[in-house]
């Protein structure tokens, strides 16, 4: 366990959980959505704007920050939190996945992933080793080890290939580690195959990391299936610590996953949909470009607390969505973060209270 | 006068003046300076963020606004005010200057101007009749009439044609008015040709309008043939109204017409410098994403009390230009408006202490 974090669970409700974490920057109240900041900036919000929606804890991607401005700066500036003037907690993605989706540019080997910068053509390679040393040099609260995440529909003996790998690159991970103030997750992989799930679920608890997180889902499974396999998964991996659901997703996954006991969530949904112009809202998603909102005077979702819902009109909205004003795009993307926000926000309250269930079938979500 | 208007002069220094205008939706503090919000919203920037940067007053575009979403819309939502969230002091521009430049689509005559929309190749029609009606329907506390801008390199004859025109536009706009609880200012034109401008300034004072715009300027004449232009043109206008600078311009141009007794400025260089990385500073023209910045912890303008400079790099903010995030220029944005809300305050104090011209040196702005 390094220095100043903790993770506590308050209560438990079937196999929800609610729980608090400790970080250095700041506790996060769990189960927790975090913002996807990329390049260390949620698209077009500030500190500000995340604090008031209830924002705890960001996300920020290693591959991305690596490739601009480069982790030697951001520790330079005083690493993530000095350098965004966000303060509180950050976790950081490994940046496997999104080298994985170069295609062609990439070449996998055992040693790590070789590729092609889309930015300058340069060759760079990101191994267990680099990729954990690039987060140390970022300075989140979280960092994630690389893994290697096969496709969807990978038959067995290529996802237990991949789920292997991905486990001899967590030990070589965390043999790596030089900074005891900062905590590491090991990824779950497998693909859609329950048994190698288990398998690399018990394999990577023993490696003694911080917390654990399920990688390669939402990929293409059906919401069902992958309800099913995170269920799984947790009820062997160790209580005690958190479990973090990777890049998922609509408000129903997220609402089926807290069922389950996971503690952690990201997507870039709620700011993707807000800068196209859907919200999200009680009654399922808005067009704000419909023109059937062009005179509606009522707020994006009146039953919002956003300070967005309390100023302005779908009017207004589809307005600016109309003349191409990027305050649209804010909007939208600072109502989406707020409903996210407000949903575990509501979960936690009722796993305390003991009516999850009832709290969860209430929210007119289709559950898988 | 219109119900619920009042303008006060408070002190005088030299030609320069601070004063108070009083509108059914607030006060505003002279000299100051509008943002401008084209199609009701300040690029990327919400009625909060205005606030905080010390806006008072804001400024929208009565064509842009009569293509889309239409006045009659806006007035159901409650005018500008309701429509938009800002529910202080709106003015709004006659939309003159943004058809006239539409070149060939547009054909001007005794009755208005017909032009051709860029928007669905229609066929409309602004009549200084109608393009007060829209405003009517807009609900700003401030009007502007139509008026016919000369090219700034037009002879006398021509010069004087247009502006005798605007003369004869603005008597029709006068015996147009239906509102009594809206300003309604008049526009002086002449091109660069002081004896038409002084004509023009008086013939239009006797029209009773409420304040009184230099209209034409800023379109390439000499900073310091503009200087003598507004001085001049002050001093036949109204003392006891207010006096409108439209469209220009750069903090000296600003502090120069300040100086010659102008009460209200607009300019949409703030915000447009902010998308493109271009800041204010008390040391000049900063370009946010000049390599020279990518490791500068500073803040963009230490002298600046902005909420982005009391939380952000330079090396930051270059990053945010580097990666396209869209937080660079709403960033950028609300530190250029904070600057020049500042530079207004500043010489609204120095006028009232009596020392406005050694502040105005003081500021290291090149003065015409």
């Amino acid at each position: 366990m390094a220095d100043g974090f903790t993770f506590e669970i308050l209560a438990e409700d079937g196999a929800a959980r609610t729980g608090r974490i400790r970080t250095p920057h700041g506790a996060v109240e769990t189960p927790a959505f975090m913002p996807v900041a990329t390049y260390g900036a949620v698209r077009g919000l500030g500190p500000e704007d995340l604090m008031e929606v209830g924002a705890q804890i960001l996300l920020s991607n290693t591959y991305h920050l690596h490739e601009r401005p480069g982790e030697e700066l951001v520790s330079r500036m005083g690493g993530l939190h000095g350098f965004t003037g966000w303060r509180g907690p950050w976790l950081t993605d490994s940046g496997g996945y999104q080298v994985f989706s170069l295609g062609d540019r990439m070449k996998l080997d055992e040693e790590g992933v070789t590729f092609q910068s889309p930015l300058d053509g340069a060759r760079r390679q990101l191994t267990p080793e680099s990729a954990l040393a690039i987060q140390e040099a970022l300075g989140p609260d979280i960092a994630m080890v690389l893994d290697e995440c096969p496709a969807v529909d990978a038959d067995e003996p290529a996802a237990r290939a991949s789920m292997e790998r991905t486990l001899r690159w967590a030990e070589r991970a965390a043999a790596a580690r030089t900074r005891d103030d900062q905590w590491v997750f090991g990824i779950v992989q497998g693909g859609a195959h329950a048994g190698l799930r288990l398998e690399s679920a018990r394999a990577t608890a023993a490696l003694g990391f911080d917390g654990h997180a399920h990688g390669g889902l939402g990929l293409g499974e059906e919401p069902a299936r992958r309800a099913d396999l995170v269920a799984e998964v947790n009820a062997v991996l160790p209580k005690a610590q958190p479990r973090y659901l990777m890049g998922l997703g609509r408000p129903e996954d997220i609402v089926a996953a807290v069922a389950r006991g996971v503690d952690l969530f990201d997507c870039v949904l709620p700011t993707r949909h807000g800068r196209h112009g859907v919200l999200f809202t009680h009654e399922g998603l808005l067009q704000a470009k419909n023109a059937q909102y062009k005179d509606d005077p009522s707020p994006p979702d009146p039953q919002c607390d956003c300070p967005v819902c309390a100023r302005h009109s779908r009017a207004y909205l589809r307005h600016l969505f109309q003349t191409g004003e990027r305050l649209g795009g804010r909007l939208a993307s600072i109502h989406n973060l707020r409903f996210y926000l407000r949903l575990l926000e509501q979960a936690r309250l009722a796993i305390r209270e003991g009516r999850f269930d009832t709290w969860a079938r209430g929210t007119g979500l289709e559950l898988p």
